[in-house]
């Protein structure tokens, strides 16, 4: 059988284009309005997408610049964990990834949550572990500034293996609940944790079952070296942005290799580029459609979303029409901030070109074309070693997704690239990856 | 009109006697399995139930004694935030109430939490503030042992008033999402909080629009001195537990004494007791339903769950039919102890006697009865000053409450003090609460 195409949504209330918000079918209200959410996630799951996701910060980026900022949509968003446990309840098959960052949440808490949204779910549960590189939220957090990066990751690492060690608190048959004896459950199938760590101290037990998947699907979306590291040690899916075939190849391949490197079957992690697709019955109407797009962008929310994006740098004193200048370091995201500042000298950008680059996808592929040319994309990236699927980024929601759902995915079916129907129950039976056995299991 | 009763189902999966689970009728998975949870909220919300409540721990109470643990259903328990997030998706009117403590939250992620919460339910949340008292959530956290009693109030305070400083970071009428122009939200309209105080420096602003009800109903339980007073001073509704009328007068006086005294309306501040009703056709019928019910519970089951509710004591050396010791002071919570203590002097009753007293209803008030007498004794602390409403917390579940649903409500309604439909579609309609203006509002 052909190899198939993984499918997420990365759900981004209006739309991943900065400006989508403005469009006609765009429905503003997104972030408040929780029936938008509910719409896209039945859209996504009559597609048989195997997820969505819901990204996270635990401030608003941009806050800075109000001038902007009341320009664009982001300055509100939903909490993940609540919105997935309700996306739960609308929804029979697909998947639920939110992210939870480990710089500012306690292990015992994010292993809770994680594992009462699989349990309520059925099995549906992704954690998308994050560190934070976003300097506003440690002013939410009573906190001057935060870890410096391999601190970060350091505590990331213990911060997992505490969570990971909370959700095997129990083994999965430990339940009895025998009436007529009194035996609730098995006491030499309850495991306390009792971690001592250089981070945490987390005795343990934890107060839910163990999650139906085992463990909630793991995500990490981190590119620099520590966060590689730790994403191929431990995660079942990598999110990435990658703007050309190369160098997703490339990633592709040091993500396998350094997987197999720690024991790994590298089949059992799965990279997702984001892409973010424009469709239309042909090129010139694709294109159309986008330059209408890009034409709502205002040129202050432009250069504010780069300045944000590039790590909150100030471009505010150079002229728009001229280069790049030379950025000073920054505690944010590196590997972002690289592959935009490689993109502007590659093709020699103007501030305005990179920020028009920038007000989409952020970084991630762009594809504008017919249906047949999306498709070809995914499938070149699929066969070529680029990816095992994508998170679809849409510009402007729900249309761009119905756009996609409509056109681009029965394309990819005709081809065998994607199913037709949901044949596995669990967001890990939808990704084929193995159900974690328990440590003590028998 | 006759004042209403207001009613809440305080969900405990099982039901809240301890041996409740054993029962025929009890879904003795109801911590696994979601759809039990779903099956509660429906049946409470047909009874026009205001609200159901969901409480809380970090830690797993009664884990150092697994001996007596493996025989009660306690074990294991949903996640409050994701589990309200999801019933708000299968009911429509009744209110949704979960429990986060102060002592081991961030004010940012529990204003955030409960704002979504809000949204998502469309103005049904509420948040019921605690101070932890479990000794066992501190090495949940990476700490040796937690905040004295006052120093947890101090932090509760100041806790909840960033937290509603941070829901007030819009306007109600902040968005404008002006497509033509671009303008997403009136600037005028954002408010950033920038709070520094003793325990917590937290900038904002929130990425959630002001939550529809303004604030979610904020519920406090605490009976200390200091408990009550920040309940007077800034809750909603009031938990408590009371066994008798004239206790339960005294402490409903005190409230709202104490609320009148903070230049507070004291009919903005409602008082709900706890009540775990047995019913049947006849009291005889009643009486043997509970006699059976107690005559479920194992002596060392009995003996932990009263070492439990007492504050972690260790009553093992006692003689079962000997009277109480006098007991080490301990950081727990100091009124139900005290409750306890004075009900088995007052009562003069063995550790046995008392135990069977809380292996039920913890403390809070049993009527054991017909449909008439249990309706009676709501009657009586509606009409002298006990009660403005009661928190019904069914032996076992979901028998125990249909048992209440079925008999006792319609006997209240026929009475005229209880709703047969909804009026209101937020909480605080059904609670008769007023909407918190917006202190910038115009």
């Amino acid at each position: 059988m052909t190899r198939q195409l993984h499918l997420g949504l990365f759900i981004q209330e209006t739309g991943h284009h900065i400006a989508g918000w403005r469009e006609p079918g765009a429905a503003a209200d997104a972030a408040r309005s929780f029936r938008s959410q509910v719409e896209l996630a039945q859209l996504a799951e009559a597609a048989c997408f195997d997820l969505v996701f819901i990204q996270d910060s635990y401030a608003m980026r941009g806050a800075n610049d109000v001038d902007a900022l009341q320009h664009s949509a982001r300055a509100i968003h939903w909490d993940p964990l609540t919105a997935l446990a309700a996306l739960a309840m609308v929804t029979e098959r697909i998947g639920l990834i939110g992210t939870a960052t480990t710089t500012y949440n306690e292990p015992y808490s994010v292993a809770r949550s994680f594992a009462s949204l699989d349990h309520i779910s059925a099995g549906r549960a992704g954690w998308n572990l994050v560190t934070s590189n976003n300097e506003a939220e440690a002013l939410n957090f009573s906190r001057d500034s935060h870890a410096v990066h391999s601190d970060r990751y350091a505590r990331a690492a213990e911060f997992l293996q505490v969570v990971k060690g909370l959700w095997d608190t129990w083994e999965d048959d430990a339940f009895l609940q025998n009436k007529a004896t009194g035996q609730f459950f098995d006491p030499g199938k309850l495991h306390v944790l009792d971690h001592k760590g250089e981070h945490f101290a987390v005795k343990g037990p934890l107060t839910q079952a163990r999650p139906p998947q085992g463990h909630p699907v793991l995500v990490q979306a981190g590119s620099s070296a520590a966060g590689k590291q730790l994403g191929a040690t431990t995660a079942d899916v990598i999110f990435t942005a990658q703007q050309r075939l190369a160098d997703a190849q490339g990633f592709y391949a040091d993500m396998k290799r350094l997987a197999a490197a720690a024991g790994r079957d590298p089949a059992q992690l799965l990279i997702m580029p984001g892409l973010l697709p424009v469709v239309a019955g042909t090129q010139e109407a694709a294109e159309e459609k986008f330059r209408q797009l890009q034409a709502l962008v205002l040129p202050k929310v432009g250069l504010a979303t780069l300045a944000t994006t590039l790590g909150e740098v100030d471009l505010s004193g150079y002229d728009l029409d001229g280069p790049l200048p030379e950025l000073p370091p920054a505690n944010g995201p590196q590997s972002r901030r690289q592959l935009l500042v490689d993109m502007a000298r590659r093709d020699n950008l103007s501030i305005r070109q990179l920020y028009e680059r920038v007000v989409g996808a952020r970084g991630h592929l762009t594809v504008v074309g017919t249906p047949a040319q999306v498709a070809d994309v995914m499938q070149q990236w699929l066969e070529e070693g680029a990816a095992d699927g994508f998170n679809i980024m849409p510009a402007h929601l729900p249309v761009g997704l119905a756009d996609f759902t409509e056109q681009v995915v029965p394309e990819l079916q005709r081809r065998g690239l994607f199913r037709r129907r949901y044949e596995g129950h669990t967001l890990r039976e939808h990704l084929g990856l193995a159900r974690p056995a328990h440590p003590h299991g028998r």
